[in-house]
């Protein structure tokens, strides 16, 4: 799959929202803003698929629920942009496609079955939208996206680096992905930004693995003061390259989003966290996923709630 | 639609539900049970049909959310009956039909809906499960019934009798439908029985209608002390006319059943009102609800869940 | 104040719930029992009062906001009881007397507060209803009770037997008026009953108390076998006398009543709790209180339903 | 009636909040801040009215509890405004006046009942101060203020702008009443500023009605950067017009006020909120209402004890 | 270690819970029943050891908070059992282990450390009483009772047989351990009994393992008609054997303990459970668990109530 | 004690968190950021110590599970600031200290308690971080404080000035502290700052006490809009002065921190919190608290991980 990708001309409609003036919003089978359910990668241009995947949790578990109760809150979801000016689902084909499938005994096993199950849908030229799951799904999602386009530039929304090398003696945690992907070639060196880290670390040592291979970091701290005008140095940078965006919502703060699995203060709030995805149009992206949306913990399910708002969002900037 | 309905020898495999030792019971678009979403009813034997109305509630609102919700905790379902030894999913063609379209703003309008699609899908020989929503559907449920298949018996779980003749001005609400369907004669003379009534009523009189109309009524007072043994000679004087049950959770105690609109103390456990539901094994089903389940209410989701085990049980009773 | 006391024939109505049919249940300034409030007790048979005071806790606080809590759930009520066959808002000129005037900052202060007040109630030959609050309001509750009618009988709905000798070296807190009320002489010698402990105490020397004043128990575990008859040798006992009634709602299960301060496992279900208050019917009732609902653990506020539950069922008992 | 209205001399006290310092704050029959309940216009400068209704609501239901709840969050109220420098309590005769009658079965009985009763508050120079309710009642309310006072200038303080024509086939729902009122002229043309918009919507002709009447937009995302001084030009185009402030609490953000039906991301913190309020000191107010409030989904009671504060800062605005 | 184990005769004082009556429940760090943590199982008699593992879930997570809010839950436990008449902290050295060390991310590895780490307590004669974490946890416990102690009987309180063979492809889950511990000769052939089975299975040969292998079964239903007393033809049958209890908290209702993974309606109330338990008493135990408590779905606490109370009735058996 | 203190040389390694690579931040018994228990102040340099008491509230009570609650959730708590550039637990000697002995049903004996306890730990030149509690624990705090080092300055941040004389008849409540603090000279005059005061007061007149002794205020509306400067002059003024930090969760908003017993609208963002603590880098810390996180109020635990995180930032200002 080459970079980047127009729209295509299709014959009929494209698959659309449910009508909600015509019937209700607390009504029908949910899916991922109303909708259709699509399995078949070569019917679209972006798919929604749900991961759900959380045997990479250390501390609370539950983003194995994320994909459905998104699916739930979604429902609220209308499809015209007003502030970005575009309606995703007329400029392209999107629908639910419904879940990976994954085993919440194994991530070794779940790691190759998400990349294997990734790859199929690249392979028809199909974009995905990966709602996970926790943030240990990045590694096989990368190593899907890069067996079929090569290595990609990272945004990643995070309010931690997810850079460690592993935990009670296993390698795969949501805690390591991006450890491992910038390892195995995944990430394009140099090419990779962290925005919204913030929180006390273990030692002063836990920023040499960025250091060292040239991720990009704007602390919550600075993103605090700057804005999304920090962000501008590496979009430039990266220019036209493909990119990756990956979303923990962790990056949120947590009165914001408080169903999370391990929950940071002094994160962004969601006016910061829309607007600077907004910031973003005109990349060239070449996926997305938003994780770690943790439904047990949802309070009023506000962080699902604006889970499915960040990733119409994100569906704006393809 | 004449009764008993014979299972139908079709070629092919029925609906059944997803295999969760293969795929999670977390994952996927959730559907009731984990069956198909079919919304035809020419290939279905019983159709579960959400009815996501509660422009009928007097006190807390909320059932609209009701179909929603119980499909996801139904995802729990399992298909063999160890106690009723039968797999309601292989002996009949059952699917998620989806929801019937409602007009949340109008309890007319809404009245006239319900009739009208209910009578497709009965003119197409699929019987129905409808899951509300508030308990003045059952009027609109019982009058489509009526018009395809004449009058019926009722077996009536609930609190309450729901034999007002309105409330606030407006003829129809959650209290009434019991009354107009007697009155317009959709259930048979001295064929109604209403079963778990408790709680205080505004007078005496308020059993004047019951007695009239030649309901009877076991009272959770007696029930908790008589047991399934009261129901049997309501059970033999209707022998074999075709019943409708209707199930308002409230009959369920609050500990039980928290998730409804006007709970009310000292009601049936689970295992009471499970043990009733296969008590009632052998007679000539020609539809039945369950209604009253309000998600805002439902702490922990237990409502939701009882729900769609009561859902099962009455499955397996066709 | 002597007992039995009849009811007074009285011009003009009674105070009345408003009436639902007309007014939702969910409109208006909520009073218990939507009964006008009247905080003149001339006017009155019986007051529902309100004793917000928890400074009496050991474990969890709360109870405070039980009479507010209270309110707002028993908008469900309504007059007749079918079961006892009476109404008592017709028997009786009942309304919400409003609440106590307490001091959240000491036990001391508030004991001689709530004495004082309801000696002024008391002396208008008005009975009490008090809704608590802690049970360490039992103790001022009784000494007013005895200033105006002598030491009466004591029935005790609760988990535990309350007759500690004090708490942190303080003497009165929750778990210690039925001591002290046994001492100071409130309570006729031989003529009280505790129903429904259960759970573990500190050593086998916790019940000698009881034994020493002739106190009878009916244990939980007891009841769970043999029901209302249990009471009946204490009901004949104490014949016609004067009786109070003390509900600690503890001494139901905490699924049935989770909002409580201590709560203890394996308790009566509502249903058992509601017969058995009806099971006294005849008795001559000086007055009774429900203390311990604790809102803020309240999951579904199916506490304080009950709570107005078994405060109109033991209002059917005056 | 004629504005601006002058604070009338009267003799005697004012009613005034309970005394917290006295009375805690937990005590006694709720009633909005602690205000006598005075269910009599002509004793009145200003009425705090409950509107119970959440029949228009199209997603979540719920506000029907909202005067019921805010009522009881409204306890921690205090009289002087530190920053406005005012007593509203001192300035104006303001009480508790008691819920308009609706019924919850018919949205044109309701619009009928709402503007009846208003028209007489209204017309013994009462101003009215509505808490809803869904937002559907606006319109009747405006019916009234209309008939008393003639056409008035409106700022809604909202997330969406509620000038659809209908849903689901109906004409009024909550979405829907500003457009009505501005084709049946209670608004004055010209005169409507709608202030924190925000969320997709359904096309780009979703502000052709807005552009068409010309209703000033001030959308969250400019108020975000802007701030305050966007509303200027509005404040003195209208000048000392009579206004009406109707507030949508989903105007806020979820993370403060996650307690409403149709909830929109990226909206105001309360701190904004309560500073957009104070900086209308000095308009000429009619009348004001704050409405979607719907305490099942009210997360820790959150949004009930922000709509208090606000209502309170309504009042000092008069 | 041989059983039936005798109390040893130690010096000095038993760890004893903190007193109540002088140090207030809510106060302090949690452990166990307020007892000491005594990480040494050379000092103990019978260790209550959490096991915080819940990587073996297919449904629901949550377990790996089990031990922490069972800690914090127990603070109610008082030492003096009046329906057993012992006190086990006066008769053994109880104290609180803390917990084994695991490994969220893999279940192979956690079970070989739970079975080494056990060991090592066994080896000092010290009994284990754990507490889950999901009970996939069962065949690593038993295989250290094992090696220490050879086959025992089992008695399994379960509302699921856990005698599947696999999920996903993956051998070990928590609906798994009873077949492999069966099939490993950990369980002495002929001597296991599963009591509260219910719900539906998948098919009806999933009670095949179970009669190949001489499982007793005594189902939720026959429970709750024939009690305790079916239990005993079982307790004579396996004599003086020791016995191992493991007690999956899905065999209690929902509505008492709705804090679990997959619960399944119509399960055993509080008050039977403690009292099955208390049934035992006499038998020769070997060490016991209590699994699945899944604090995030824990309305109100009371599934960790119910857990405490079970463990030291369980304690009590010893 | 004299002020500044230099960290100590200390043979061998100081108390560390329990390492969260190696052993799950789920597990183990809970104390303060998974610090040793170490209940002997001569070994420690900073006691964080639990002062569970809340008989001080005067609406909502629950502070008195503070110290427990905020132990479970500052399990997320990593040793390094990144911002700060600091490890305090490698710079003093920090541990658990345990709960100081309080009596719930008495302030006055409380009172005398807390001195006399923190007297014991300051002697052995230990300084303390309490945890509260309500703000009524502040003045015996600052008696022992005052008794070991004289007076001090304060800075408090906090919603209320809680400078009031008493409540209901009683001087000593969570109201009160500061203005008993200042009139027995515990804190040197105009040497106190208050932070983060805002919402409505009883009159102009509650601002007099502040006036008359000098102590600045800086207001929520005000810091919203001058931010972190406008305490500069402050800092300046008391120089090396020893300062007392006391911070009642309350100055934050309720969307960042619901558990609490007096919410109050419009305050700090979590980020502002933590970077305004921050900012106070170089002063010379005698010691802090942080008081009023209420956990049965508290939604999400959110509360108590933002106090968690507070305690951390307060411990790397010493």
């Amino acid at each position: 799959m080459k970079f980047p990708i127009k729209p295509k001309k299709v014959k009929g409609a494209h698959p659309s929202p449910v009508d909600a003036l015509v019937y209700p919003r607390f009504s029908g089978v949910p899916t991922f803003m109303r909708l259709p359910h699509v399995p078949r990668a070569d019917e679209l241009d972006i798919a929604l698929i749900g991961v759900p995947f959380d045997g990479g949790t250390t501390y609370r578990p539950g983003p194995r629920f994320g994909p459905l109760n998104i699916r739930v809150q979604s429902a609220m979801i209308r499809p015209w942009n007003p502030v970005l000016k575009t309606d995703p689902f007329s400029r392209w084909r999107i629908a639910d496609y419904g879940d990976l499938s994954v085993n919440p005994l194994s991530v070794d096993d779940t790691y190759t079955r998400i990349t294997k199950q990734l790859q199929d849908v690249l392979k028809a030229k199909c974009r995905t939208v990966c709602v996970g799951g926790d943030h240990s799904i990045l590694l096989p999602i990368l190593r899907a996206v890069h067996s079929e386009s090569g290595p990609v530039a990272l945004i990643q929304f995070d309010a931690h680096g997810d850079t460690w090398s592993g935990h009670f003696g296993s390698p795969h945690s949501h805690g390591t992905p991006v450890k491992y992907a910038v390892e195995e070639g995944l990430i394009e060196e140099g090419c990779a930004e962290q925005v919204g880290l913030r929180g006390q670390v273990y030692s002063e040592h836990d920023f040499d693995f960025a250091k060292k291979h040239r991720i990009s970091i704007v602390t919550a701290e600075e993103f605090h003061r700057g804005g999304n005008n920090l962000l501008k140095p590496f979009i430039k940078r990266i220019a036209k390259r493909p990119v990756y965006i990956t979303l923990d919502i962790d990056v949120v703060d947590p009165a914001f989003a408080p169903g999370t699995g391990t929950p940071q203060v002094a994160g962004f709030t969601s006016a910061q966290m829309i607007d600077v995805i907004r910031s973003l149009n005109g990349i060239n992206l070449a996926g997305c996923d938003l994780v770690e949306v943790s439904p047990p913990y949802d309070n009023g399910e506000i962080t699902s709630l604006l889970a499915a708002n960040l990733l119409y969002e994100m569906l704006c900037l393809f």
